[in-house]
């Protein structure tokens, strides 16, 4: 199974374009965790459990975990292999490197980690893209316009050829980096007329769009606009917003109302009879 | 002391603008140490011994690391820490993310595993370089145009305003990024006049310069290019060709013989009398 059919798969089965994003934070670990062997892996378990039902996707984000130094790595490494099989697992790393280097990290997040799919800079061009877009059943999320402020800087850029530059990365990845059907976009909920002319380009790539709740997004214009002609193929990230719906003991239960809220939510906006299930 | 007066202190204590990259590949570790309780440290630490010398830095791929798994980035660690206090780490990481992972990275990096500076990517803008950038201390050394042949994909477009990508990532790093003075560019060896384009818009920039070597680049063109007024400033670096000048047990030996042919290489290239020393 590749992970486009994962990911549709578990979003047809849970009627759900959500996707938690585990950015474990050890200072907002519950108490009740602290004992535990390795509390942050006990976090995201608990949280991942209580929502497993609810989403299309997770979305570790490596950096929260490299933060905690190599014990870290090993625990996201151990979750991955503990999450269900049957929802994909999007690893939030957003490499960019060249030739060996590239092949080096998609060997870390693809075959050591256990990734079903990676974030990915495209800055460095697409030869930078390739040692990741050989794996053909693993999704590779490119990134595109993000939710940040400043994704202004240099992603609105006008070019001389017309448009933005976040839209030649669009058309790039459709006609020159999807030979595998592997390849999808990165595109913050903050920007709903961005999400739906890069729709309008690219109707059959996955879209990843983060930006939902903490970093600030109006979650039901972003699926409305993201969503494809079946009102798939758009994996909505919440991060905090989910893992710490609570901040007492009650946390997994608080986080799976959270979840359940903007499933449905997003279930709504989309249209209902369109998002499976 | 900073990374710039680090970096400049050591490139003219050893005459030196070449850096080592250590990308360490565990297939092409010499017999001799294989069974040490830890190879891939044994063996960089035996050619960082034997460069130390002759370098203005020392540039670890973190990715080679990282591809070891867990256990490889506790090795990074501890090299980092072994390693001579007066010669310069960078960290070549390209990491580019927003918010609280580019703190989280930084913190990671910069705290953590002990980079003097690191590599980013600034794909996602300034705001996304901002938490590496208060580390005053620290050198930021951001992508503009890389070595790679897909590096024009994206770099290399013309800007409505003129110009390609790359020079704006330039102007930007120049004029929006170096309030601490502490930026850096990453161009690639491949391309002198691109390096005399870029020298020209920042002449005060430190330049790392990879794509010597193994990647195929024209070593005394770029040095002179990338040299600043005083022929200095430039980071020529050197992965592969100085790691595996030798292949036998007489390795060390042998990268020591490279790093000094490439050492004096660029050091008539740029001038006698200019760099330093």
């Amino acid at each position: 199974m590749t992970f486009l059919e994962s990911l549709l798969a578990a979003s047809r089965r849970n009627g759900s374009l959500l996707c938690v994003g585990l950015d474990p934070d050890p200072r907002r670990i519950p108490a009740a965790l602290r004992a535990a062997p390795d509390p942050i892996y006990a976090f995201c378990m608990a949280v991942v459990a209580a929502t497993a039902d609810l989403v299309c996707a997770f979305k570790p984000n490596i950096a929260f975990f490299e933060a905690l130094g190599p014990a870290g790595v090993a625990t996201l490494r151990r979750l991955i292999a503990d999450m269900p099989r049957d929802v994909p697992v999007i690893v939030d790393a957003k490499r960019g490197d060249i030739g060996s280097t590239a092949a080096a990290y998609a060997e870390a997040l693809f075959e050591r980690l256990g990734a079903d799919a990676v974030t990915l800079s495209p800055y460095l061009g697409g030869d930078s893209l390739q040692p990741f877009l050989r794996y053909a059943g693993k999704g590779c999320l490119v990134l595109c316009k993000t939710s940040n402020p400043g994704s202004g800087d240099l992603q609105d850029l006008e070019l001389a050829s017309g448009g933005p530059l976040y839209m030649e990365v669009a058309r790039r990845a459709r006609d020159d980096w999807n030979a595998n059907g592997n390849v999808g976009l990165v595109v913050g909920a903050t920007y709903p007329a961005v999400l739906a002319s890069v729709r309008a380009l690219c109707p059959d790539l996955p879209l990843l769009v983060p930006g939902v709740g903490a970093q600030g997004g109006a979650l039901a214009d972003a699926a409305r606009a993201a969503a494809d002609i079946n009102g798939e193929r758009v994996i909505v990230n919440s991060s905090r917003g989910v893992l710490y719906a609570g901040d007492g003991d009650d946390f997994a239960d608080a986080a799976r109302r959270e979840a359940l809220r903007l499933r449905d939510e997003l279930y709504v906006a989309v249209g209902a009879g369109k998002a499976g299930a």
